[in-house]
Formats: C-alpha cells, structure tokens, sequence
C-alpha cells in the first residue's frame, strides 16, 4: 500500500496422507463477505481431529486489500475501490493452453496428463506474475497468487455471501451429482464458460482438456470440481452458524473421500436447481425506498408482489401513487435482494430462480 | 448539485382547529435512515381520518443530498461526502438571544413571549440564510430551511435509526414525563446543552428562556417539547413495523392534546432511562471481525461477553488466540450495534445504557 | 433517485440545411470529465454564427448520475458507485445484426441500407429499453438513451478525459485520415471490437455491415465516424481552453461538410499514431508515493526515468532504498498519469505509447 | 485492521547536542496530504550533514489508516472514512491542567515547571491512552500517540497541504515574530483557542499556564512554538519542491538555535499575515461546474471575478444564466481553492485573507 505497509494472508495447510483428493478453500475475497472466514475457522477446528486423505489448504481473509476497506460503515463490498473491477473477476484463463496440450500430449496417461497440465498452467500463471514488463494491477497480482494455490488442488471451494442472501451454491453442469453433499438447497449449473470467476478458473481448463481429449477419441475425467459457496448475507460473522456450514463442507469432502469416513452426511431436504441463463435478476423499474417482500427460498407465485417501493414524492398526488407493488408473471424462486432499502432506477433488486426443478442425487 | 439538478423536500401540512399544540416531524435527515418516511406515510394515512387541534408538519426525505448518496450498494449514513460533518450537528443556536430577550420583554405575558421570542429566533435564521456575503455550506443550507419549519411548531420529532438498532428515544430531563406516552422501551434523558441537532436546537432556546425568567424571579413555562426517536436499525423499509410506529408517535400526540382523543394509549412496558453521560460508546479494542452476542433491550450481566472478535491472522500462534471475548465489569443494556462485522480497533462497536433505572410514568 | 428525483439530460438540437452529415456530440459520460461540458458551451456559442449543412445533436452532462456523485472532495470517476461498472461499457451491440440486414436486403441501394439499417439498430435499442420483463441496470438504460441519439447521426464524438493526461484522440483504423483535422497530436488507432464504449457501438456496426456486404461481392461506404477525443485532465473546468478546443472540432466538422466553410483549420503540428494494442499500461511495481516524471506528448528515451516511488518507510534501512526509480528499455510517449501520488502495488500508473509512429495526412 | 494488519508508523530521532530546543516534525495526519512526506525526506539528507542543538523527531505517514484510505482514485483526504470526523480535530486537551498546575506550584522555578508540566501532560494522555474501559476511537488512538511525541519537544511542526493550494502558514499570534523565518508568503495568525489540532493541542497548555502564572503575578515564557505548515497542494509529490520546503525549515530551525548556523537563511519575500477570524470560506452560491479565475497569492480587488460556474441546464433559457460570475465587495488574497471542478450550493470553493496586512520581521 502507499505507506509501504505490506499486505499478507494467512494460509494454513493441513497435510493428508495422500490417497484422497487434495483441497483448496478460500473465503472473503469480496472485502464485505466475511463469513467464510468463520467457517475456515469451524474447520480447521474439526479437522485437527479428522483423518485426512488429501492436503487441505485454507485461506481466509484472502483478498487484503478488499476486506479492510471501509467506505463509510461497510466494507467495500465486490470491487478494487480504484478500478471498479470485480476481485472475483481477475482469474487467469488461457483458451489455448487445453488445445496445444492435447495436440503435444495426444497418447499420455491420466496421471501423466494431471501432474504435466497442471505444471503448465502454473507455468503460465508464473509467466503473467513475473514476466510482465509494464506490470499487473493489483487485483490480477492477488487474484493470480490465490489461483495459483487453488490450481494444486482437486476440489476447489471459494466461499462467498450474497449481500442479503439464503444460501445457495454455483456448480459445474457436470458436478450436478455432487450438488447434493452440501446442505444447501439451492443450486446454479453454470455452463463451461470462463468469465473470470476462480471456480471457473479452475473447472474449465479441465473440462476443456476433457473435450479436447474426446475430439481425438479418447474418453477421459480428471475429477476436478470447483463450486462457489454463497454462505448467507455480507457484513455478518455468525460463529454456531459457521459451525453449521463446517458441518456442510466436510459431508461433501467425505464424500469424495478427501477426509475419512466419520459420519459427516448431507440433510435431507429438497434441493432445487436452475441454469445459469435462468437465474435471473430483476432491475428496480424506478427509485424509490424498498419493502422486500419475497421471501427467500420459497416459490413466489406469479402475481404475487416481490417488493413494494415507496415513493412520498407521490403521497397526495392523484396522477400517482406512493406504494408500487412489483410482481412478475411467472412463478420464481427470490434468492437474494440488494443489502439496501434505498434503490435508483436500475438497481439490482433480487436475484431470482426462474425455470427452476428439483435436484435429485 | 453539479449538473444543475434542483433537490427539493415534500413537505405535508396539515391543518387543525388552532386549540392544540402544533407539530413538526421530519424524517431521513442521515441518508441510511429511511424507515421514518414510511413512518410518515402510516401517520399521514391515519392522520387524514383524525381530528386534528394543532397543525401539524411532516417532512420526509429531508436531507435529499444524503437519501441520495451511495457509497458502493450502501447508502453514506451520517456525514457530508465532502466535508464530514454529521448532517445533524448543523443547527443553528445563538446563545446571546434569550438573555436579550429577556432585557427587553421583562414583563411581557407569556402569549406575547411565545409568539416574539419565535418570531426572534426565525429572524435570526432568516440572517443566517440570507445575508452571509461569504456564503453558506450546505449542510447548514439544508439544516436551517428544515430548523425554520421545526420553530414553527411545539412539539417537534426528528426521525432517525441506529446502525442496528432497538427502539431508543432522546428525550429532555425537563420533558422526562412525555417519554412514558411513546412505545419506546429506553429512554436517554438529555440535558440542556446544544450539541448541533435538531431537538436540541429546538427546544434549548425555550428552555434557557425560562432559566433567564426564573432568574429575574418569572416562573414560566412554554409547553416546547423535541425529540429524536431512534426507529430501529438503517437502511430497511417495513411498512408494517411503520403503522407500529406511526400509533405510538398519535398516542404521543393526543396524549398532548394535538389530535382529539380517539383511543390511542400506550402500550404497558417497562421502561428504562439513563442519562446522556451514562449513554456509552465502547470501541473495539483490536480490528478484527466481531460475532455480536449482546442482545438489545436486555440487561447484560457483568462478564458476560457482549461480543466475540475472530482473528484468524492468530489462528495457530501459541502466544495468541483467534477468538477474544470482549466483557465489561458492569452491568449494562446494549441499546445498538456497528452495522459491519469488519472492524478496526476503535470503531463504535456498542451503544450502552449504564447506571440506567426505570422510568415510571 | 432514492428520494424520487428524476434526473435529466438537456440536449441541444442544431438544425442544418440536410446537405451535409449529421453530427451527435456528447460530454461527461464519466463523472469528473466535466470540461466536455465547457467545450460544448463554446461549440453552441460559436454554432449559432455558422451556416449548418447537418443537424447537430450536442448533450452535455451525458451522465447525470455520475455527475452529481461525490467520493469526498472528488466526483467519482468512472463507475457505477453500486455495481463498480465503467459507465463507458454499457453501450449495445448486436454482433448478429448486420449479418441478418445482408442476408434480407442483398441488393438494397446506400441511401435504403442507411436509412434502413439505423432504423434495425434503433428498433433493437428501443427492445432493450421497453421490453424486458427483468428490468435494466440504471447505467445500461443511461448509455442506452444516449446511444439512441448517437444512431441517428452519421458523425459521433464522445468528449472525456483523462485522469491528469494531455489531449488524445481514440479513431477508428479506418478513419485514420479523419485524425489531422483534430488538434490533438496523439491519435490511438482502435481495431473493429466492440468492448462497450460509445464510439465502438456506433461505428462497429456500420463497420461490420461493410464487411457482411463485401463479403457478398459490394464494396459500399457508410461515411459513418466515431471518436473519442481526450481533452486532458479530469476535475478541471477552463473556459479559454474549451474554446480552443471547440476551433479543432470545428476544424474536423467543415472537413467533413458538416458546416459550411469558414476557415476552421487544424493546426501544423506532428501527429503521432499508435494502435491500440501498443498503448500500453504501466502498473506500478511498488505501493508508495509517486514523484511522476514523464513528460506527456514527449518521446522518453529506454532508461530515462518515467517516475521514483517514494518509500520513507525504507529511509534508513541498509538493504531498501527510500527512492526507486522506474524506467522501461524501450522509448515510449507518457499520455497520461494517475490522478493520485499515492498508489498501492499494481496502481495503473501511466498510459503510454509504444510502437508509435507519425501520422501523415 | 479488519484483518489483523497492524498499521504502524516510522519514526526518526536524531539526537542533538542539548543546548537547543528539541524539534518535532510530522507529516501526512490527513490522507492526501503527501507532500509532507518528500519534505521529511529532504531534511533527513540534509540534517545528517548538520550539526544539531536540539533533538530532531521526524514522524511521515502520520495516520497510516488516512495515507492507504481510497475512495476511487484518490485518497480520502481529512476525515475518517467510518465517522466523519476530522483526523487533524482529535488531539486531547485538559483545561483545567494549567490552574491546577499553578496552584501546586505556585513558586517553582522555570526549569521545573517546564519539566514536571510537561510530565502532567504526558501522564494526562496516558490516562486517556491506557485506563478507558469503554476505549478509544481509531482517530484519537492515533492522535495521543502522535501527541505523546509532539509534547516531548519545544517546537513543533505538523506539515499539511490544502485541497488546490498555495503555501500557507498558521502560527500562535504570541510566535508571529518566527512566521518570518519561513519562505512562506502568507501567515495566518491564531487565537489561543484550542480547537483539536495538534499544533493548539501542543501550544494552548503553555500559554494558558504563562497566563496562569501572570494571574498570580509572575511573568514566564516558555519558548514553546508550534505551527501546522501549509505545504500547497493535495495528492502531489515532488521532491524537488520539497528540497526547497526543506530548506525554509532549515531557516527556522537554525533561527531558533536547534541546529548550527550553516547559512540557512529566509528568503527576501513579501510577508502578509491575517488573523484567523479574516480567513474566509467562500461558500459556493450554486451548483455547478466552476472555473476557477482567483490567483493564489496575489490581491484581488473589489468586483473582480473570483470564479465562474457553468450552468449547462440554462443555457437557452431566457431567464437563466449558463455563466455566472463571482465577485466580492472588498479586496481579498486567494489562498486555496476546493479540489475539484463539480461543486454543489454551498461547497467550500475558496479561501481568502480578509482584512490582511503586511508582516514585518
């Protein structure tokens, strides 16, 4: 920073004994979305008395810059207070790499492809560190050292909030099944698509070195699964509820057999999906002051009124009207709503599932 | 503002019979603090079907820099953007007019007072406004336009909210027996010292007009009441919380004898008071990320934990310890919280009622 | 807004004699490049004494949102203070649009596919606008309204800034020629890509179009141009200077007969190029205090130092130094700086040129 | 910090003969201000070549939570980003230290009341720094660490900037003799009114004890001096610049006896003084975007434009205005104006010597 002070993040690495899948959690690299700094904190409370099969590499606090940035009360929620850029935006991605691989490396086993793909993209994210002459912004310097530790694993977990949010996880098309492991009820498939996410960071190369592989016939999977955990609302620490969501996360990695067996299950519970394309958000029609309304996990019926937006301006006047109710034409499943009650016209009010179905195991 | 855009503040009157005291509400005065114009909006549809003896104003939205400024999704709470200053330290008092006016009104009955004595101040304000060849910042601008509406009225109500908050009320030792009328648990008694807001500014005139009285030997008094009612916590809109609020702040009203008597009592409650002095802020010792654990409104108990801060930077180290509770050797009732679990050392974490007692009607 | 403000544009309408093109300027799309405002003044002083051959559409305050937003003392630059999007990156593009026109109009003539396809992209807009049930974010329906107007003409410049820069000029490869009627001796020369900026939506389309016909055997032109011309630092308002700039828009509309002649002539000056590609970011290596070197518009030799960093928190300490000095082992030309002496690790430092040569008439 | 980030501050001592007073130097309490910081870093490579009577202190980055606060580009400048509240209004100040002093010892000779009074100070800000159950907030934790230091020496200098400025100089009316030590052209002179800056937080208690013991007939001086130096403009280094603020210090010092004579000398310049009361804020009448016309330094007659503001909305009206001129019915010296070009009705524009004279050595 300006006053020479430098910034460091904690990393804690737990060491496994080597015949699971290794893991790599994250939490807070959104400045304002602090809670999966507490449940870092419930695992490594639980581990410390679990048998490990895989290393396990937990980073709290992992975005410095964003998480001690205060603008006003808050902390400065989703971007560099400089750019604007989205943190969660600045992952590396190399379209080409997963192709020049293939076609370097057509005859090559499973573990031979694993240990030397990886190699390369380390390689590559090393190249854009260190071999920059005009330099790398800040985001893109913090970004690429957390990917780069993200990369040596096989489950990759970054753990998010929403701003006043249930919880809810994004998933890979292809790791649906492993969906529901977690005691979270909603679910986004999110398509092979890179746009900067460290989930996607992580996942597509693979999923790109699989199609690349099936092009010249051969059917391979690499068992890499990224997904990112929306833990609740931003701006709160919930320490029993950390414990609750610990309890969430090692289900899931017993399952793949990154921890031993120890009785860590998923509830039961209805766990609904939706694509990417489908979740939508829904843009405030005016400004105005907002009564949320729609509750959170629950299908709102088309008709029914998600908000009502207070507008005094109006009061009196009869060409207007001081409450508007907002309803949609469809039935949706509310998410989450902005962290604020006081809205422009075109601010994002609630995130919304729509089109959504059941997931089964 | 800087493209020529005009802010304006709606402004309700209503008119009564002219044999009750006459009223003035605002609300939304700091930005985040919105819940008081959905507090307005419930009183002026009640109001319409009341009787009404006093005249009574209410001002939502009244500081439309602040209700319209976001810094990141949250809206800036207390303070100008460019200068700072807390939008409610901005009033006008002027110490020098009650002595004056008590040299030159010696023996005037107290109508002749009442009116003068107002009519003083507002000259004085009009000064203010008016005639500064160097001009006027505009937070003092705002303030003065909304203080010449307020001095218009006996009973004045400034609308705010905590951070996360209970239900609070700032009322003066001398009006100590009106807090008893609102459906407000905890009370802080204010003595007579202008400090920049609202209620103070209103009613601090009209009592040290009394104190100049009372010492050539008048016993006066002129029926001024101010009160900051603090709602709740910042940045929510609940409409239905609003009609709570709007019964408590008629059951004040007629309890004054400003609308007619039409059943709107007081709810029974216990009620605390305490006074300014033994209102305290407790600042974070260290940075860190804080689990709240007091609960509002009741009494904490000395040594048990009002908060716990995580400090996952310590998570490990032998010599210090990743969760600290913070105490106090004293009882107290935690009354608001900071808004943000992200904390440095030194921030308001608490707002606290000491050596409170109970307030009996 | 929050409070029921409607903010507004005002947009001035020049009515030309129909023989020549039509003309849309705007300014202070982004919030502290206000001195686009200022030239706009003086464009609409000098306009009323002109013969117009087009119509002329000039919009000062582009961005009222951005406009009255202050961070502090300063405006906030260049993104949505909620979303942290660039306000510039939220124009339209319909990459399938033109493709489609070719397609149904093979063998119109110029006059029907100007007329024709604006009316395509103007009915796409008017789409985004009305008829999406989730609503739009409020910078998008900004930039959607103004880029409604922008269509319409068939001459586009969009007046910014930079933070503290010198005058530059963002042209199209293809109206390389059009870059010396500017008095602006900086020229970057962009590719067809639309990356969300106003000048790229108005032009690329048009761009494409000629593609998609060449590529069925006509080689039409559309005469359509789109710039963005820098006009030097943010946060700053000079009159005098405004009128200078105005004489080089001028110079450029009586060029392309948009105005009847009147001896508006660009200035002899050297004119450099270079491409976008080569107009490189320099990231600082370091957090600390920036002494800025460089001087804009000035080639500086490879070694030459473009700033020293200042670090006291180094003084003293044998194996630091307080002072670094930065350098790059190329020649470059500094267009523009931070706006601030005080920059974290990866603060984007300066712009400059690379690769860059003269531009002939 | 959130994080756990222990912000901490450089501090240099040089260690002087002991026949001169001691000295201590500050830079950077408010987060823009920079400059400081390169003049800290002059006199370090200047005063290692010196001999030195006094001690030296030299403390840059004063407030490390102000020099790495951003809000966009620039940095927060002069209050804390959580409450508001100037980091230059926090220092302490007992009141009633110096009377209670006097009446302990009433007899005691200089050389003891200097020490044992500034011991008191001393145990007094400790008091405030250790033994506060409730806390402290972040800005004074700050402030009475930085004091603790300041109170140690007998001259003390805290180095500033303005917005947009020109250099400028506050000083104890009682030291107006020092002000011409310094190659500064302009001196404000201040009241022994302690209003929460360092430089009153370190001068007011001598002072009131000098008055103290003339109330009881004794005539003392203590040789205290303390001034906030005003170094020009905000968010700028320049170390050239700073070698030359260096060497006005220099000048002091050498002229109060805390390093040898080595010819630093005060340049021969014309001195003009005011008293705080005639340093004006112009505020600005209108929003707008204003161009600043008055020049720093130099007198400004009676009708002379100080600034114009551009009103793009009422360019075309009939009754409006799209330029308005600012003018003042008397003579004035501009001495700063507000940082940026967008201002609202009643920002801070400029500020101005009032009722100036000339000072003479």
């Amino acid at each position: 920073m300006a006053s020479g002070v430098e910034l460091t993040v904690p990393v804690y690495r737990l060491k496994g004994s080597g015949h699971g899948p290794s893991v790599y959690i994250q939490a807070n690299i959104h400045g304002a979305e602090v809670q999966g700094n507490a449940v870092i904190y419930q695992l490594l409370e639980v581990l410390q008395r679990q048998e490990l099969y895989g290393d396990i590499t937990l980073v709290p606090y992992a975005n410095p810059v964003g998480c001690n940035h205060k603008n006003g009360e808050y902390t400065l929620g989703r971007f560099d207070p400089i750019t604007g850029v989205n943190w969660n935006r600045m992952y590396h991605f190399n379209q080409a790499l997963p192709g020049k691989f293939v076609e370097t490396f057509p005859d090559a086993d499973t573990s031979t492809i694993l240990e030397t793909f990886q190699q390369w993209m380390l390689d590559d994210i090393d190249d854009q560190l260190d071999h920059n002459i005009f330099g790398l912004t800040t985001g893109r310097r913090i970004a690429y050292q957390l990917q780069r530790m993200a990369l040596q694993a096989d489950l990759v977990l970054d753990l998010h909030t929403g701003p006043i949010s249930s919880k809810h996880l994004y998933c890979p098309e292809y790791a649906r099944q492993s969906a529901s492991f977690f005691d979270i009820p909603h679910t986004i498939l999110i398509p092979n698509d890179f746009a900067g996410a460290l989930d996607e960071s992580t996942f597509c190369p693979w999923w790109d070195l699989q199609q690349a592989y099936k092009n010249i016939g051969r059917d391979l999977s690499f068992n890499k699964e990224s997904f990112t955990v929306e833990l609740g609302s931003q701006e709160l620490i919930d320490l029993d509820e950390a414990l609750v969501d610990a309890q969430s996360i090692l289900s899931y990695l017993q399952a793949k057999g990154s921890i031993a067996d120890n009785g860590f299950e998923p509830q039961e519970m209805t766990r609904y999906g939706c694509y990417l394309k489908d979740y939508k958000v829904f843009y405030s029609p005016m400004g105005g002051m907002v009564d949320y309304l729609g509750e959170f996990g629950q299908p709102l019926a088309a008709g029914q009124p998600l908000a009502r937006i207070l507008r005094m301006d109006n009061y009196g006047d009869p060409d207007a009207n001081p409450l508007h109710y907002l309803t949609l034409d469809q039935t949706v499943i509310p998410i989450l709503h902005f962290a604020s009650a006081s809205v422009n016209q075109g601010t994002e009010l609630y995130k919304l599932f729509s089109n959504y179905f059941e997931l089964k195991k």
